[in-house]
Protein backbone atom coordinates (compact mmCIF):
# COMPACT_ATOMS: atom_id res chain seq x y z
CA UNK A 1 0.00 0.00 0.00
CA UNK A 2 1.34 3.60 -1.08
CA UNK A 3 -0.15 6.50 -0.18
CA UNK A 4 0.65 10.14 -1.46
CA UNK A 5 -0.76 12.36 1.23
CA UNK A 6 -2.68 10.98 4.19
CA UNK A 7 -4.33 13.51 6.37
CA UNK A 8 -4.98 12.83 9.98
CA UNK A 9 -7.86 15.04 10.96
CA UNK A 10 -7.22 15.99 14.62
CA UNK A 11 -3.92 15.09 16.12
CA UNK A 12 -3.92 14.15 19.69
CA UNK A 13 -3.14 10.44 21.23
CA UNK A 14 -4.70 8.50 18.20
CA UNK A 15 -4.24 11.00 15.38
CA UNK A 16 -0.89 12.26 16.64
CA UNK A 17 0.13 8.54 16.71
CA UNK A 18 -1.19 6.89 13.34
CA UNK A 19 1.12 10.09 11.57
CA UNK A 20 4.12 8.70 13.61
CA UNK A 21 3.51 5.25 12.49
CA UNK A 22 2.91 5.79 8.52
CA UNK A 23 5.88 8.57 8.77
CA UNK A 24 8.35 5.73 10.02
CA UNK A 25 7.05 2.90 7.84
CA UNK A 26 6.67 4.61 5.09
CA UNK A 27 3.15 4.34 4.56
CA UNK A 28 3.11 8.10 2.92
CA UNK A 29 4.68 10.54 1.23
CA UNK A 30 3.41 13.50 2.71
CA UNK A 31 1.48 13.04 6.12
CA UNK A 32 -0.23 16.04 6.10
CA UNK A 33 -2.49 17.11 10.14
CA UNK A 34 -5.52 19.27 10.69
CA UNK A 35 -6.94 20.78 13.63
CA UNK A 36 -7.96 24.31 15.26
CA UNK A 37 -4.63 25.41 17.30
CA UNK A 38 -1.75 26.18 14.91
CA UNK A 39 0.48 26.27 18.08
CA UNK A 40 -0.35 22.40 18.90
CA UNK A 41 0.27 21.44 15.12
CA UNK A 42 3.33 23.34 15.28
CA UNK A 43 3.93 21.32 18.50
CA UNK A 44 3.12 18.10 16.49
CA UNK A 45 5.15 18.70 13.35
CA UNK A 46 7.99 19.43 15.07
CA UNK A 47 7.86 15.92 17.00
CA UNK A 48 7.46 14.42 13.85
CA UNK A 49 3.76 13.14 13.66
CA UNK A 50 3.26 15.20 10.92
CA UNK A 51 4.96 17.14 7.68
CA UNK A 52 3.10 19.27 7.61
CA UNK A 53 -0.45 21.16 8.85
CA UNK A 54 -3.40 23.44 8.68
CA UNK A 55 -6.44 24.79 10.08
CA UNK A 56 -8.52 24.54 7.11
CA UNK A 57 -9.91 21.04 6.77
CA UNK A 58 -11.84 21.61 3.41
CA UNK A 59 -8.25 23.02 1.76
CA UNK A 60 -6.35 19.98 3.48
CA UNK A 61 -8.66 17.10 2.06
CA UNK A 62 -8.59 18.31 -1.60
CA UNK A 63 -5.22 16.60 -2.23
CA UNK A 64 -5.16 13.85 -0.04
CA UNK A 65 -5.91 9.77 -0.93
CA UNK A 66 -6.83 8.96 2.56
CA UNK A 67 -8.46 11.21 5.15
CA UNK A 68 -8.42 9.85 8.33
CA UNK A 69 -10.87 11.52 11.64
CA UNK A 70 -9.35 11.46 14.53
CA UNK A 71 -11.77 13.61 16.00
CA UNK A 72 -14.50 13.14 18.94
CA UNK A 73 -17.12 10.75 17.96
CA UNK A 74 -19.79 13.70 18.09
CA UNK A 75 -17.89 15.49 15.43
CA UNK A 76 -17.00 12.84 12.71
CA UNK A 77 -20.35 13.22 11.13
CA UNK A 78 -20.54 16.84 10.55
CA UNK A 79 -16.59 16.96 9.58
CA UNK A 80 -17.08 14.51 6.96
CA UNK A 81 -20.06 16.28 5.44
CA UNK A 82 -18.31 19.48 5.11
CA UNK A 83 -14.77 17.62 3.72
CA UNK A 84 -16.50 14.95 1.40
CA UNK A 85 -17.09 17.61 -1.03
CA UNK A 86 -14.25 19.06 -1.49
CA UNK A 87 -11.84 15.24 -1.93
CA UNK A 88 -11.09 14.05 -5.18
CA UNK A 89 -12.76 10.86 -6.85
CA UNK A 90 -11.28 7.95 -5.22
CA UNK A 91 -10.66 9.42 -2.01
CA UNK A 92 -10.67 7.10 0.91
CA UNK A 93 -12.32 7.97 4.01
CA UNK A 94 -12.24 6.69 7.14
CA UNK A 95 -12.22 7.15 11.15
CA UNK A 96 -10.94 6.07 14.66
CA UNK A 97 -14.29 6.66 16.27
CA UNK A 98 -14.95 4.55 19.11
CA UNK A 99 -18.88 4.08 18.31
CA UNK A 100 -19.35 2.85 14.81
CA UNK A 101 -23.27 2.39 14.17
CA UNK A 102 -24.35 6.19 14.54
CA UNK A 103 -21.73 7.01 12.31
CA UNK A 104 -21.58 4.97 9.77
CA UNK A 105 -25.51 5.50 9.43
CA UNK A 106 -25.53 8.86 9.13
CA UNK A 107 -22.56 8.91 6.18
CA UNK A 108 -24.18 6.44 4.25
CA UNK A 109 -25.70 7.74 1.19
CA UNK A 110 -24.90 11.10 1.77
CA UNK A 111 -21.13 11.12 0.08
CA UNK A 112 -20.46 12.26 -3.27
CA UNK A 113 -20.41 9.31 -5.83
CA UNK A 114 -16.82 8.21 -5.80
CA UNK A 115 -15.74 9.11 -1.77
CA UNK A 116 -15.67 6.51 0.11
CA UNK A 117 -16.30 6.09 3.43
CA UNK A 118 -15.32 3.28 5.67
CA UNK A 119 -15.80 2.84 9.77
CA UNK A 120 -12.77 1.98 11.40
CA UNK A 121 -12.22 1.97 15.50
CA UNK A 122 -8.32 0.53 16.41
CA UNK A 123 -8.79 -0.72 20.04
CA UNK A 124 -5.73 1.36 21.07
CA UNK A 125 -6.01 3.63 23.76
CA UNK A 126 -5.37 4.75 26.70
CA UNK A 127 -6.63 7.40 29.43
CA UNK A 128 -3.75 9.79 28.51
CA UNK A 129 -4.68 12.83 25.73
CA UNK A 130 -3.12 14.02 23.29
CA UNK A 131 -0.23 14.44 21.00
CA UNK A 132 2.53 14.14 23.68
CA UNK A 133 0.82 10.97 24.44
CA UNK A 134 1.38 9.70 20.87
CA UNK A 135 3.44 6.94 20.32
CA UNK A 136 4.74 5.01 16.87
CA UNK A 137 3.85 1.15 18.32
CA UNK A 138 0.04 2.29 19.57
CA UNK A 139 -0.92 0.07 16.97
CA UNK A 140 1.34 -2.85 16.70
CA UNK A 141 -0.49 -5.84 17.29
CA UNK A 142 -3.86 -4.26 18.54
CA UNK A 143 -6.77 -5.15 16.62
CA UNK A 144 -8.71 -2.86 14.69
CA UNK A 145 -12.43 -3.24 13.90
CA UNK A 146 -12.96 -2.16 10.19
CA UNK A 147 -17.34 -2.08 10.10
CA UNK A 148 -18.28 -2.49 6.38
CA UNK A 149 -22.34 -2.73 5.44
CA UNK A 150 -23.97 -4.15 2.49
CA UNK A 151 -23.38 -0.63 0.49
CA UNK A 152 -19.78 -0.51 1.38
CA UNK A 153 -17.74 -0.45 -2.05
CA UNK A 154 -15.34 -3.35 -1.58
CA UNK A 155 -12.11 -1.78 -3.00
CA UNK A 156 -12.19 1.00 0.10
CA UNK A 157 -12.98 -1.86 2.34
CA UNK A 158 -9.89 -3.74 1.39
CA UNK A 159 -8.15 -0.06 1.27
CA UNK A 160 -8.60 0.77 4.70
CA UNK A 161 -7.86 -3.02 6.15
CA UNK A 162 -4.91 -2.45 4.06
CA UNK A 163 -3.90 0.82 5.49
CA UNK A 164 -4.34 -0.58 9.14
CA UNK A 165 -2.58 -3.79 8.35
CA UNK A 166 0.35 -1.34 7.45
CA UNK A 167 0.14 0.66 10.31
CA UNK A 168 1.10 -2.92 12.69
CA UNK A 169 -3.09 -3.75 13.29
CA UNK A 170 -4.75 -7.03 13.17
CA UNK A 171 -7.86 -6.56 11.59
CA UNK A 172 -11.31 -7.77 12.31
CA UNK A 173 -14.89 -6.69 10.48
CA UNK A 174 -17.93 -6.41 12.12
CA UNK A 175 -21.43 -5.23 11.42
CA UNK A 176 -21.17 -1.19 12.82
CA UNK A 177 -24.03 -2.87 15.53
CA UNK A 178 -22.23 -5.48 16.09
CA UNK A 179 -19.34 -3.64 17.09
CA UNK A 180 -21.52 -1.38 18.80
CA UNK A 181 -22.70 -3.95 21.14
CA UNK A 182 -19.43 -5.75 21.87
CA UNK A 183 -17.68 -2.75 22.39
CA UNK A 184 -20.24 -1.57 24.86
CA UNK A 185 -19.46 -4.53 27.04
CA UNK A 186 -15.78 -4.26 26.58
CA UNK A 187 -14.84 -0.79 26.39
CA UNK A 188 -17.56 1.17 27.84
CA UNK A 189 -19.38 -0.15 30.59
CA UNK A 190 -15.64 -0.86 32.45
CA UNK A 191 -15.41 3.12 31.69
CA UNK A 192 -18.79 3.39 33.32
CA UNK A 193 -18.33 1.78 36.16
CA UNK A 194 -14.58 2.35 36.48
CA UNK A 195 -15.98 5.83 37.32
CA UNK A 196 -18.81 5.44 39.45
CA UNK A 197 -16.54 3.14 41.26
CA UNK A 198 -13.88 6.38 41.26
CA UNK A 199 -16.75 8.77 41.93
CA UNK A 200 -18.11 7.52 45.73
CA UNK A 201 -14.22 7.47 47.28
CA UNK A 202 -14.35 9.90 49.82
CA UNK A 203 -11.26 12.03 49.99
CA UNK A 204 -10.36 10.39 53.21
CA UNK A 205 -9.83 6.96 51.99
CA UNK A 206 -7.50 7.65 49.35
CA UNK A 207 -4.43 6.69 51.21
CA UNK A 208 -5.72 3.72 51.86
CA UNK A 209 -6.27 2.43 47.78
CA UNK A 210 -3.33 0.01 46.63
CA UNK A 211 -3.13 -1.41 43.31
CA UNK A 212 -6.37 -2.76 42.87
CA UNK A 213 -8.32 0.19 43.23
CA UNK A 214 -5.68 2.14 41.14
CA UNK A 215 -6.10 -0.59 38.27
CA UNK A 216 -9.43 -0.73 38.63
CA UNK A 217 -10.19 2.61 38.28
CA UNK A 218 -7.33 4.12 35.71
CA UNK A 219 -9.32 4.79 32.71
CA UNK A 220 -11.80 6.85 34.96
CA UNK A 221 -8.97 9.45 34.27
CA UNK A 222 -10.49 9.84 30.36
CA UNK A 223 -11.78 12.69 29.08
CA UNK A 224 -15.12 13.67 30.59
CA UNK A 225 -16.16 15.18 27.28
CA UNK A 226 -14.82 12.56 24.97
CA UNK A 227 -17.06 9.79 27.02
CA UNK A 228 -19.90 11.89 27.47
CA UNK A 229 -20.09 11.62 23.62
CA UNK A 230 -19.01 7.85 23.58
CA UNK A 231 -22.32 7.18 26.19
CA UNK A 232 -24.49 9.16 24.10
CA UNK A 233 -23.35 7.46 20.49
CA UNK A 234 -24.17 3.95 22.32
CA UNK A 235 -27.10 4.83 24.64
CA UNK A 236 -28.97 1.81 24.19
CA UNK A 237 -26.40 -1.38 24.02
CA UNK A 238 -24.64 0.39 27.24
CA UNK A 239 -28.10 0.22 29.07
CA UNK A 240 -28.16 -3.33 28.07
CA UNK A 241 -24.62 -3.69 29.07
CA UNK A 242 -25.32 -1.82 32.50
CA UNK A 243 -28.39 -4.15 32.87
CA UNK A 244 -26.22 -7.59 32.75
CA UNK A 245 -23.71 -6.39 35.36
CA UNK A 246 -26.38 -5.29 37.57
CA UNK A 247 -27.99 -8.86 37.36
CA UNK A 248 -24.54 -10.19 38.42
CA UNK A 249 -23.89 -7.71 40.69
CA UNK A 250 -27.48 -8.49 42.41
CA UNK A 251 -25.94 -12.30 42.18
CA UNK A 252 -23.14 -11.09 44.54
CA UNK A 253 -25.75 -9.08 46.52
CA UNK A 254 -27.41 -12.36 47.18
CA UNK A 255 -24.92 -14.44 47.77
CA UNK A 256 -23.06 -12.20 50.35
CA UNK A 257 -26.33 -11.62 52.00
CA UNK A 258 -27.19 -15.15 52.18
CA UNK A 259 -23.81 -16.07 53.63
CA UNK A 260 -23.40 -18.66 50.73
CA UNK A 261 -19.49 -19.48 50.41
CA UNK A 262 -20.62 -22.35 47.50
CA UNK A 263 -22.28 -19.34 45.12
CA UNK A 264 -19.90 -16.52 46.27
CA UNK A 265 -16.86 -19.10 45.17
CA UNK A 266 -18.81 -20.15 42.05
CA UNK A 267 -18.85 -16.31 41.36
CA UNK A 268 -15.11 -15.65 41.71
CA UNK A 269 -14.22 -19.15 40.06
CA UNK A 270 -16.32 -18.50 37.02
CA UNK A 271 -14.75 -14.85 36.85
CA UNK A 272 -11.09 -15.81 37.42
CA UNK A 273 -11.44 -18.74 34.60
CA UNK A 274 -12.21 -15.54 32.24
CA UNK A 275 -9.28 -13.18 33.64
CA UNK A 276 -7.11 -16.48 33.59
CA UNK A 277 -8.04 -16.88 29.80
CA UNK A 278 -7.56 -13.39 28.64
CA UNK A 279 -3.98 -13.36 29.42
CA UNK A 280 -2.40 -10.18 30.03
CA UNK B 1 14.33 -2.87 66.47
CA UNK B 2 16.17 -6.42 66.14
CA UNK B 3 14.59 -9.46 66.41
CA UNK B 4 16.27 -12.92 66.98
CA UNK B 5 13.85 -15.45 65.46
CA UNK B 6 10.89 -14.19 63.24
CA UNK B 7 8.52 -16.93 62.79
CA UNK B 8 6.63 -16.23 59.24
CA UNK B 9 3.08 -18.52 59.21
CA UNK B 10 2.23 -18.96 55.69
CA UNK B 11 5.25 -18.32 52.86
CA UNK B 12 3.26 -17.27 49.88
CA UNK B 13 3.52 -13.93 47.74
CA UNK B 14 3.19 -11.73 51.46
CA UNK B 15 4.69 -14.48 54.22
CA UNK B 16 7.94 -14.88 51.65
CA UNK B 17 8.12 -11.36 50.52
CA UNK B 18 8.25 -10.77 54.46
CA UNK B 19 10.58 -13.65 54.98
CA UNK B 20 12.82 -12.05 51.91
CA UNK B 21 12.33 -7.98 53.09
CA UNK B 22 13.39 -9.27 56.86
CA UNK B 23 16.10 -11.25 55.82
CA UNK B 24 17.88 -8.13 53.43
CA UNK B 25 17.36 -5.96 55.88
CA UNK B 26 19.15 -8.00 58.63
CA UNK B 27 15.48 -7.37 60.33
CA UNK B 28 15.57 -10.75 62.64
CA UNK B 29 19.01 -12.89 63.27
CA UNK B 30 16.58 -16.03 62.18
CA UNK B 31 13.40 -16.18 59.77
CA UNK B 32 11.32 -19.64 60.25
CA UNK B 33 8.85 -20.46 57.97
CA UNK B 34 5.60 -22.40 59.06
CA UNK B 35 3.80 -24.10 56.12
CA UNK B 36 2.05 -27.43 55.31
CA UNK B 37 4.45 -28.44 52.45
CA UNK B 38 7.43 -29.15 53.06
CA UNK B 39 8.48 -29.07 49.08
CA UNK B 40 7.06 -25.66 48.91
CA UNK B 41 8.95 -24.62 52.39
CA UNK B 42 11.81 -25.97 51.10
CA UNK B 43 12.11 -24.07 47.40
CA UNK B 44 11.32 -21.10 49.60
CA UNK B 45 14.30 -21.47 51.99
CA UNK B 46 16.41 -22.31 48.52
CA UNK B 47 14.87 -18.70 47.05
CA UNK B 48 16.25 -17.14 49.92
CA UNK B 49 12.62 -16.55 51.77
CA UNK B 50 13.39 -17.99 54.81
CA UNK B 51 16.16 -19.48 56.86
CA UNK B 52 14.81 -22.55 57.76
CA UNK B 53 11.32 -24.05 58.35
CA UNK B 54 8.60 -26.35 59.47
CA UNK B 55 5.73 -27.92 59.49
CA UNK B 56 4.80 -28.23 63.22
CA UNK B 57 3.05 -24.79 64.25
CA UNK B 58 3.28 -25.25 67.91
CA UNK B 59 7.01 -26.04 67.84
CA UNK B 60 7.96 -22.89 65.41
CA UNK B 61 6.87 -19.94 67.55
CA UNK B 62 8.00 -21.47 70.74
CA UNK B 63 11.57 -19.93 70.16
CA UNK B 64 10.18 -16.88 68.56
CA UNK B 65 9.83 -13.10 69.23
CA UNK B 66 7.62 -12.56 66.80
CA UNK B 67 5.02 -14.52 64.85
CA UNK B 68 3.21 -13.25 61.98
CA UNK B 69 0.01 -14.99 60.40
CA UNK B 70 0.04 -14.64 56.57
CA UNK B 71 -2.24 -17.15 56.07
CA UNK B 72 -6.10 -17.01 54.82
CA UNK B 73 -8.05 -15.18 56.79
CA UNK B 74 -10.64 -17.53 57.65
CA UNK B 75 -7.87 -19.46 59.27
CA UNK B 76 -6.24 -16.92 61.33
CA UNK B 77 -7.88 -17.56 64.50
CA UNK B 78 -7.88 -20.62 65.18
CA UNK B 79 -4.02 -20.94 64.62
CA UNK B 80 -3.62 -18.14 66.73
CA UNK B 81 -5.71 -19.68 69.37
CA UNK B 82 -3.19 -23.10 69.02
CA UNK B 83 -0.46 -21.02 68.59
CA UNK B 84 -0.06 -18.50 71.47
CA UNK B 85 -0.19 -21.31 74.37
CA UNK B 86 3.36 -22.70 73.30
CA UNK B 87 4.58 -18.71 73.00
CA UNK B 88 6.77 -17.55 75.35
CA UNK B 89 6.02 -14.72 77.73
CA UNK B 90 6.42 -11.43 75.46
CA UNK B 91 6.05 -12.92 72.49
CA UNK B 92 4.47 -10.65 70.02
CA UNK B 93 1.63 -11.75 67.25
CA UNK B 94 0.55 -9.84 64.24
CA UNK B 95 -0.88 -10.93 61.17
CA UNK B 96 -1.08 -9.58 57.02
CA UNK B 97 -4.98 -10.34 56.62
CA UNK B 98 -6.95 -8.29 54.75
CA UNK B 99 -9.97 -8.30 56.96
CA UNK B 100 -9.83 -7.23 60.99
CA UNK B 101 -12.32 -6.69 62.61
CA UNK B 102 -13.42 -10.05 62.95
CA UNK B 103 -10.27 -11.40 63.82
CA UNK B 104 -9.40 -9.40 66.24
CA UNK B 105 -12.70 -9.67 68.07
CA UNK B 106 -12.21 -13.01 68.26
CA UNK B 107 -9.11 -13.08 69.60
CA UNK B 108 -9.51 -10.18 72.40
CA UNK B 109 -9.23 -11.56 75.97
CA UNK B 110 -8.36 -15.04 74.33
CA UNK B 111 -4.75 -15.14 74.62
CA UNK B 112 -2.10 -16.07 77.55
CA UNK B 113 -1.62 -12.77 79.39
CA UNK B 114 1.80 -12.03 78.24
CA UNK B 115 1.47 -12.97 74.72
CA UNK B 116 -0.08 -9.99 72.74
CA UNK B 117 -1.85 -9.78 69.46
CA UNK B 118 -2.04 -6.67 67.13
CA UNK B 119 -4.20 -6.66 64.19
CA UNK B 120 -2.47 -5.72 60.97
CA UNK B 121 -2.36 -5.50 57.40
CA UNK B 122 -0.20 -4.37 54.59
CA UNK B 123 -2.11 -2.54 51.88
CA UNK B 124 0.43 -5.09 49.01
CA UNK B 125 -0.54 -7.54 47.11
CA UNK B 126 -1.46 -8.71 43.71
CA UNK B 127 -3.42 -11.14 41.51
CA UNK B 128 -0.48 -13.29 41.83
CA UNK B 129 0.12 -15.32 44.78
CA UNK B 130 2.41 -18.01 45.78
CA UNK B 131 6.23 -17.43 46.60
CA UNK B 132 7.38 -17.54 43.22
CA UNK B 133 5.69 -14.44 43.29
CA UNK B 134 7.69 -12.80 46.86
CA UNK B 135 9.78 -9.65 46.16
CA UNK B 136 12.18 -7.64 48.75
CA UNK B 137 10.59 -4.85 47.65
CA UNK B 138 6.48 -5.18 48.08
CA UNK B 139 6.24 -3.60 50.97
CA UNK B 140 8.26 -0.36 49.70
CA UNK B 141 6.64 3.03 50.85
CA UNK B 142 3.31 0.99 51.07
CA UNK B 143 1.03 1.53 54.22
CA UNK B 144 0.16 -0.73 56.65
CA UNK B 145 -2.41 -0.49 58.85
CA UNK B 146 -2.49 -1.28 62.24
CA UNK B 147 -5.53 -1.78 63.99
CA UNK B 148 -5.33 -1.76 67.87
CA UNK B 149 -8.12 -1.89 70.21
CA UNK B 150 -8.83 0.26 73.33
CA UNK B 151 -7.19 -3.40 74.99
CA UNK B 152 -4.12 -4.06 73.66
CA UNK B 153 -1.23 -3.32 74.65
CA UNK B 154 0.81 0.10 74.09
CA UNK B 155 4.22 -1.44 73.65
CA UNK B 156 3.17 -4.64 71.47
CA UNK B 157 1.30 -1.74 69.27
CA UNK B 158 4.95 0.57 69.62
CA UNK B 159 6.64 -3.30 68.18
CA UNK B 160 4.17 -3.97 65.54
CA UNK B 161 4.75 -0.17 63.76
CA UNK B 162 8.27 -0.25 64.17
CA UNK B 163 8.18 -3.58 62.68
CA UNK B 164 6.23 -2.99 59.13
CA UNK B 165 8.76 0.43 59.46
CA UNK B 166 11.67 -1.27 59.38
CA UNK B 167 10.32 -3.58 56.13
CA UNK B 168 10.05 -0.11 54.68
CA UNK B 169 6.17 0.54 55.47
CA UNK B 170 4.22 3.78 56.31
CA UNK B 171 2.03 3.18 59.01
CA UNK B 172 -1.36 4.33 60.08
CA UNK B 173 -3.55 3.04 62.88
CA UNK B 174 -7.45 2.98 62.65
CA UNK B 175 -9.74 0.59 64.64
CA UNK B 176 -10.44 -2.75 62.89
CA UNK B 177 -13.85 -1.70 62.15
CA UNK B 178 -12.87 1.35 60.42
CA UNK B 179 -10.29 -0.71 58.30
CA UNK B 180 -12.99 -3.06 57.37
CA UNK B 181 -15.31 0.01 56.39
CA UNK B 182 -12.47 1.66 54.10
CA UNK B 183 -11.08 -1.45 52.45
CA UNK B 184 -14.74 -2.85 51.62
CA UNK B 185 -14.64 0.38 49.44
CA UNK B 186 -11.08 0.71 48.28
CA UNK B 187 -10.16 -2.93 48.10
CA UNK B 188 -13.27 -5.59 48.31
CA UNK B 189 -15.88 -3.69 46.37
CA UNK B 190 -13.11 -3.24 43.42
CA UNK B 191 -12.71 -7.23 43.36
CA UNK B 192 -16.44 -8.02 43.52
CA UNK B 193 -16.94 -5.55 40.79
CA UNK B 194 -13.85 -7.03 38.38
CA UNK B 195 -15.17 -10.45 38.94
CA UNK B 196 -18.66 -9.28 37.81
CA UNK B 197 -17.80 -7.76 35.15
CA UNK B 198 -14.82 -10.26 33.88
CA UNK B 199 -17.89 -12.85 34.68
CA UNK B 200 -20.09 -11.03 32.41
CA UNK B 201 -18.04 -11.22 29.60
CA UNK B 202 -18.64 -14.10 26.51
CA UNK B 203 -15.57 -15.62 25.16
CA UNK B 204 -16.60 -14.63 21.71
CA UNK B 205 -15.99 -10.71 22.59
CA UNK B 206 -12.15 -11.59 24.24
CA UNK B 207 -10.59 -10.56 21.32
CA UNK B 208 -12.73 -6.99 21.61
CA UNK B 209 -11.00 -5.97 25.04
CA UNK B 210 -8.48 -3.57 25.20
CA UNK B 211 -6.05 -2.16 27.81
CA UNK B 212 -9.72 -0.81 29.50
CA UNK B 213 -10.88 -3.76 29.96
CA UNK B 214 -7.93 -6.03 31.19
CA UNK B 215 -7.32 -3.13 33.67
CA UNK B 216 -10.70 -2.86 34.87
CA UNK B 217 -10.36 -6.76 35.58
CA UNK B 218 -7.63 -7.86 36.43
CA UNK B 219 -7.89 -8.25 40.13
CA UNK B 220 -10.37 -10.76 39.58
CA UNK B 221 -7.86 -13.36 38.34
CA UNK B 222 -6.97 -13.33 42.30
CA UNK B 223 -7.44 -16.74 44.33
CA UNK B 224 -11.62 -17.56 44.50
CA UNK B 225 -11.14 -19.01 48.00
CA UNK B 226 -8.93 -16.02 49.54
CA UNK B 227 -11.87 -13.72 48.26
CA UNK B 228 -14.55 -15.85 49.32
CA UNK B 229 -13.36 -16.17 52.55
CA UNK B 230 -12.42 -11.79 52.99
CA UNK B 231 -16.04 -11.03 51.33
CA UNK B 232 -17.01 -13.67 54.09
CA UNK B 233 -15.01 -11.75 56.83
CA UNK B 234 -16.73 -8.38 55.95
CA UNK B 235 -19.61 -8.85 54.56
CA UNK B 236 -22.01 -6.35 55.82
CA UNK B 237 -19.57 -3.47 55.07
CA UNK B 238 -18.79 -4.99 51.67
CA UNK B 239 -23.22 -4.70 51.38
CA UNK B 240 -22.99 -1.58 52.21
CA UNK B 241 -20.36 -0.71 49.74
CA UNK B 242 -22.23 -2.50 47.03
CA UNK B 243 -25.03 -0.19 47.34
CA UNK B 244 -23.09 2.86 47.58
CA UNK B 245 -21.81 1.49 43.86
CA UNK B 246 -25.40 0.83 42.99
CA UNK B 247 -26.79 3.71 43.81
CA UNK B 248 -24.05 5.45 41.35
CA UNK B 249 -24.72 3.03 38.58
CA UNK B 250 -28.32 4.04 38.96
CA UNK B 251 -27.61 7.56 38.15
CA UNK B 252 -25.49 6.85 35.43
CA UNK B 253 -28.57 4.61 34.33
CA UNK B 254 -30.72 7.72 34.34
CA UNK B 255 -28.47 10.21 33.19
CA UNK B 256 -28.36 7.62 30.27
CA UNK B 257 -31.82 7.11 29.85
CA UNK B 258 -32.76 10.44 30.02
CA UNK B 259 -29.81 11.43 27.30
CA UNK B 260 -28.79 14.16 29.62
CA UNK B 261 -25.57 15.18 28.44
CA UNK B 262 -24.69 17.51 31.42
CA UNK B 263 -25.37 14.85 34.10
CA UNK B 264 -23.41 12.62 32.15
CA UNK B 265 -20.73 14.55 31.74
CA UNK B 266 -20.57 16.15 35.51
CA UNK B 267 -20.85 12.23 36.68
CA UNK B 268 -17.25 11.64 34.82
CA UNK B 269 -16.29 14.98 35.91
CA UNK B 270 -16.10 14.63 39.55
CA UNK B 271 -15.04 11.09 38.76
CA UNK B 272 -11.88 11.85 36.60
CA UNK B 273 -11.46 14.92 39.42
CA UNK B 274 -11.18 12.00 41.81
CA UNK B 275 -8.74 9.81 39.61
CA UNK B 276 -6.54 12.14 39.19
CA UNK B 277 -6.10 13.28 42.75
CA UNK B 278 -5.40 9.50 43.37
CA UNK B 279 -2.06 9.93 41.00
CA UNK B 280 -0.74 6.26 39.74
Amino acid sequence: MKIHTLTIVGVGLIGGSIGLAARRRGLAEQVLGVGRQWDSLETARQLGLVDDHSLDLTSAVCGADLVIFCTPVNRIVQQVLDAAPHCRPGTLITDAGSTKALIVRELEGCLPADVHFVGSHPLAGSEKRGHEAAEANLFQDRLTVVTPTVHTDPTALGQTCDFWQALGCRVRTLSPEEHDRALALTSHLPHLVAAAMAGILPAELYELTATGFRDTTRIAAGDPALWTAIFQQNREAVLQALQLLDSRLEEFQRALAADDTMALDSLLTQAKQVRDDLGN
